[in-house]
């Protein structure tokens, strides 16, 4: 399989500085450029000290092997052929790929939403190489509503008669839909209310408020760069990830140290999933703490710049 | 145009027993079967005491005129021809239905969410024809959120290629997102949890969690019984509905007497919406109670037999 991967800064003499971002659903390899917040000089992920590593994931559509890839044995994409993936199999190549670059062991692996999932799972698999994890709005058991926005979105796009000719219509509603749960209805209002376009035109069933035309927006620019069987598969790797109903591979506790960050406003994966995921853990006997941060934007907190956010991430990787 | 209407108990001899039920988005005129928790004798809404009357809404697609009706121009339907509505557009043929039953003020006009705007509305027009309005779970200003969330009903409609050839799984994708939001993730996670149709089996993109074959039923169960272009019409009513944006008719407070309920569970028209109504009514003189019903069931709360609510609705019905 082909990995595509972007790596910042240099490995040290011991190996020892080395950060795997963890991309989520809709992410790719650059991480200095979605997660510039985040991640760049003298950032919290500084690449002036640290080597930090990030992959595209299996299954997706950003260069790594994934359902639109050609499958040699036919000489088409797999498609709907292709297999579906548990976030295991998603660490597995990670962890494949850290073993080519030279890195037995990762200072921290880091991410969010579905990125944070990887870093859980990774670290309660082989904790041993992973220092610290830094799982940022997880969840490690989808809710109902979780489940049920996640299987609307698929319904969008396989219900879509062009989604089998390459024109897939649906996965821009998916995506709209998908959006607005990754805000909050407060920073929506702040960024919109109810904002028209034209103030005092007629009435239309065109886009004629801000917000419809930014969701417009969302979902076209998103048929640009994503593919809707990757959207498919890995939405669905997130429903079925469920870490802490498998024992424990060890009955020793975890060694790795873990930061879980929620937002208040997330109401996608909010403080509550991180809660679960913290009581599990210490139930497991590892350490984890827990920090829950004011922010207006939603389960998009992660991607923004939210100073008391940032610092606890420099904190704990300067620990 | 037509109007399709039911009626349940007797109009008394001086014409002061009539209620008005105003029904929602996806509604119909069968107020008795529809809001049979509410509705129906010797229930808070008392058809032995009351003359009750519901009528399938302009735009609508159980019997009254909408755009799936024959355009006689044409010999077509209306379709995209037919005219946007305000919500007075809807409360206009209200009044005049009422007029051709002999009722030329009611005892109480009542709705929950586009129902609730209805008597709203009408009771800001014409409060002298309105001695009561019960506003349940309804808006006066759609947030960002919920027009976004409108917005992207529509585009699964519209978007939807079938959409124009009488088979529009675009509607059901539109209902199984709305459906949602109708719902409180509470009340999600008690009805499904994360429960599998069959336990242990491999993993699916087909559904597979209970929560989504209810979804997919409901999506389905829609596509039976409703009209896409009256789902386009009567959502894009609602987004632009905002009565208190228009100045008051009439220096004088008006004399309707308001009951404003909302569900705390409900995050599609919470409590903020009620708190809104009732102080701009407040800001014009009129009467308005608000009062808040704890209930798990989030926006559909008010089709729910909550003992609380009903018993409000009877208390304020019988002063």
């Amino acid at each position: 399989m082909d990995v595509a991967y972007a790596t910042y800064g240099e490995l040290d003499a011991d190996g020892s500085n080395a950060v795997l971002v963890c991309h989520a659903l809709t992410g790719d390899a650059n991480a200095a450029d979605w997660w510039a917040t985040l991640v760049g000089p003298g950032k919290p992920v500084d690449t002036e000290r640290f080597f930090v590593v990030c992959a595209n994931l299996l299954g997706g559509c950003q260069g790594t092997t994934g359902p639109s890839s050609i499958d040699p044995a036919t000489g088409e994409p797999y498609g709907l052929r292709f297999p579906l993936l548990t976030v295991r199999d998603l660490t597995t190549v990670h962890r494949a790929l850290l073993r080519r670059l030279g890195v037995s062991r990762v200072h921290t692996a880091i991410g969010g939403s579905l990125g944070g999932m990887q870093a859980l799972q990774w670290a309660l698999d082989a904790p041993e190489e992973v220092e610290r994890a830094v799982v940022i709005c997880a969840s490690a058991r989808l809710s109902a509503q979780n489940i049920g926005f996640s299987a609307v979105g698929r319904a969008a796009i396989m219900r879509d008669p062009h989604f089998a000719q390459g024109a897939p219509t649906g996965l821009a509603v998916a995506r709209m839909m998908a959006h607005i749960t990754y805000l909050s209805e407060e920073g929506m209002r702040r960024k919109f209310d109810r904002a028209r376009r034209v103030p005092g035109a007629p009435m239309t069933l065109a886009s004629d408020f801000e917000v419809e035309h930014y969701l417009d927006h969302q979902g076209a620019s998103f048929l640009e760069r994503f593919d809707p069987y990757t959207y498919l598969y890995l939405s669905r790797t997130m429903d079925y990830f469920e870490p802490f109903a498998e024992p424990p591979r060890s009955p020793e506790p975890p060694s790795t140290r873990f930061l879980l960050i929620s937002f208040d406003s997330d109401w996608r994966f909010g403080t509550e999933h991180s809660l679960h995921i913290q009581r599990e853990l210490r139930a497991r006997g590892a350490r984890a703490e827990h920090v829950e941060i004011a922010s207006p934007w939603g389960h998009d907190s992660f991607l923004m710049d939210v100073p008391a956010y940032h610092e606890a991430v420099r904190e704990f990787l300067a620990r």
